[in-house]
């Protein structure tokens, strides 16, 4: 079976282009990036430019009680259809880049546009399509990170999702209330296959040349929040003996953090990226520090030895300075294969649109290892400027971003025309989507 | 000539612990401190009660352009008396102690209220008395501190400290006119001297078994406001080698300004009180690091080489993380001897009081230090219980704080007499004023 082209309105990498502009005006930064963090009001406004795009490209849109937004294209006309999802995330980092998750999300628009294009020209699909947009990827508000993913995948439940506070105690689930984005809506069931459209935040693309990045595996990381209390006290007349410094403590320990990564060039990488300091005044000694540290390896042995190192740098790092430490809260990811028929399909895909591509590791967590284990789920680069994350000055040639929608795009045509299954989608003849 | 008793109204000491009770329910805290930050609706709180217990006890009140509020108490019924002024500050830090400046304004109303019902009995008075409440003492919310007192005593113009932001951008003088406290009112002349009591924030004199410290010398300051800039960046994909870290610069300087105090044990302080990351999240390698060092000493030359250790730190701390290094603003308060003849006036008013007097150091700053050089300027200490400071848990036994108000009260009394000359008070006859 051979469908025709699925773009009547014009150009998919032109409208993908558009429609990144459009939503990079939720929250734009004077130096041409984005501050969309989940739940606030420029995220309120990217979430109601997805669902009218949703529904002005045929979709049912829905919103499950932590804010994922789904679009659901009905192209199997059948009840129980299998489903194809791709989506990413709609929230970020604080000046942070236009595509980080927003190009998973307008490529699945994209997708799910051009499906429904193709069908209405004749093409006969035996799966639907969802498009979603994943509520609190970044973690840059509420932690943890892969909020909306994870429930979705079963590791936490909706009432510990709306609970997390952020860092002046609004919790998720007030956050969403206040932009109407706290929906009662079921969310669909786990689909057939997941695959998830990322910009790559590294250099590995680039310094290859490759348009392409299949992930076949990604980092391990270990994450902790970690609380110092020492004693509030006058940085003057106090003499140093006496201090319980809780800033000290910290600044030990994110040194030492720093040193463990540097025992194993290229192979962990380490980092404290938050720090609250009480009462944060000049001329006080500080009597409680909050601060994140996270540690990610690609290699099984190094990340638990690091891990190890790094919870005991806690403990010493307190008893230098005096103070107690308490982690707050711990939480491990494994180094994790992606399966096989996904990354086999995608490499098919991109052989097929003539786009040179490269099987790799993501160090970066992203919404598609929360599936991972639910369903065959699948991660996608194209290369990022420089290598260059989590910045404003974040940036994906158009070329690879066009790359990227149409690998995107053919995988879903084949996966649609095989009921969601990638190894059968990669068995049939080649199909021309786009 | 011989003053009869001044106390109509009852126990000095007694309506002191009640005034101090009612300014620390402005702020207070669970624990039982205050956070009265400057120019908050606890600092207008607070303002408000001393404003209306200045005016029962026969105070004209006034407000000037930084907000120092001035309570004149007209003594020598003459134009041109010359001025004896006592006070200190309300403004606190976070989640801090009753007593940290309270003590000084609430001990300067009752000396107010004990010359005004002496002169009622008959006293005779050659000065006026004023009681202040300096302005943002602290520096907790906006810095530098000593900024009210600073700007009376020609450190700094009003336009320079009206225009200080704190961490959210609000000025100063924003602050100010959000409570009322931008006044217009004209600052009172350079008093003929200035008395400060407050608590000592150190053990010194609770293990010496004195109640009054007669402060004869200041250490010296040196502070620093530094900006470490790096590049935001992704904590997972970054390779470690190209991590431009704002924090890790941050935590070198911390631990090795700690490094430097330790290389003159009891001699020099120094401290990281402050601290502000952005972004600031859990997976993005920090941007930007802003911290305020301080290093103090008694001694000139360990001061100078430890301000210049301080100072090869920031630039050693910005190399080794690769980020850019900025000293956004520098203040040098230099070691001092305070005059003698304020000390020797208050050493024979505690001798006169039969309470055991010691001759000591100030390591903190406080509002005589600006006043310092401008006219005779001295600061009185009663115990610290434990040397608790800047803490909620900072407590002076009450027989010290009745100590510390009857030798403000004597000490006031034979200024108001000798026409605000401390030398001339030292030789009265013996005065009973209390």
């Amino acid at each position: 079976m051979r469908s025709t082209s699925s773009a009547p309105e014009g150009d998919p990498a032109a409208r993908l282009l558009d429609l990144l502009a459009r939503f990079s005006a939720c929250g734009a930064t004077p130096a041409g990036g984005v501050t969309r963090l989940c739940g606030s009001p420029a995220d309120g406004a990217a979430r109601g430019l997805l669902a009218r795009e949703l529904a002005a490209a045929g979709a049912r849109v829905a919103v499950d009680a932590v804010g994922n937004q789904f679009g659901h294209f009905a192209l199997a006309e059948r009840a129980g259809a299998p489903l194809v999802m791709m989506g990413s995330h709609l929230d970020s980092q604080v000046r942070s880049g236009r595509l980080d998750g927003t190009l998973g999300v307008a490529a699945a628009l994209g997708v799910g546009r051009a499906l429904m294009a193709a069908k209405a020209a004749g093409a006969v699909f035996d799966a639907d399509f969802c498009a979603v947009n994943w509520t609190n990827e970044e973690g840059a508000r509420f932690r943890p990170s892969l909020l909306g993913s994870g429930t979705y995948a079963g590791h936490h439940d909706a009432a510990f999702a709306l609970s997390r506070r952020d860092d002046d105690g609004v919790s998720l689930g007030e956050a969403l209330a206040g932009i109407g984005y706290r929906g009662e809506d079921a969310a669909p069931a786990v689909p057939a296959c997941y695959l998830e459209l990322h910009v790559e935040q590294g250099s590995v693309l680039e310094q290859a040349g490759a348009a392409i990045g299949v992930v076949t595996r990604c980092w391990g990381a270990l994450k902790r929040d970690v609380v110092f209390t020492g004693e509030q006290a006058h940085t003057g007349p106090t003499a140093m003996p006496r201090r319980r410094d809780a800033l000290l403590a910290g600044a030990y320990l994110i040194a030492e953090v720093r040193a463990i990564a540097e025992r194993w060039p290229g192979l962990v990488h380490t980092s404290v990226g938050r720090v609250r300091v009480a009462p944060n005044s000049a001329n006080v000694v500080p009597a409680r520090v909050e601060l994140s540290l996270e540690v990610r390896s690609a290699d099984d042995r190094a990340l638990a030895e690091a891990g190890r190192l790094a919870d005991a740098a806690v403990a010493a790092a307190a008893a230098r300075a005096r103070v107690e430490a308490a982690v707050a809260s711990r939480s491990e990811r494994p180094i994790r294969a992606l399966p096989a028929a996904p990354c086999d399909l995608v490499a098919l895909c991109a052989a097929e649109a003539e786009h040179r591509s490269l099987r790799m590791d993501t160090v970066a967590g992203h919404d598609a290892l929360s599936l991972l284990g639910t369903c065959p789920t699948g991660i996608v680069f194209v290369p990022s400027l420089g290598g260059i994350a989590h910045n404003e000055a974040e940036a994906t040639d158009a070329a690879d971003l066009a790359a990227g929608l149409a690998v995107m795009t053919r995988a879903a045509h084949r996966l649609c025309r095989a009921g969601g299954s990638p190894e059968r989608a990669s068995r049939l003849d080649r199909g021309e989507p786009t």
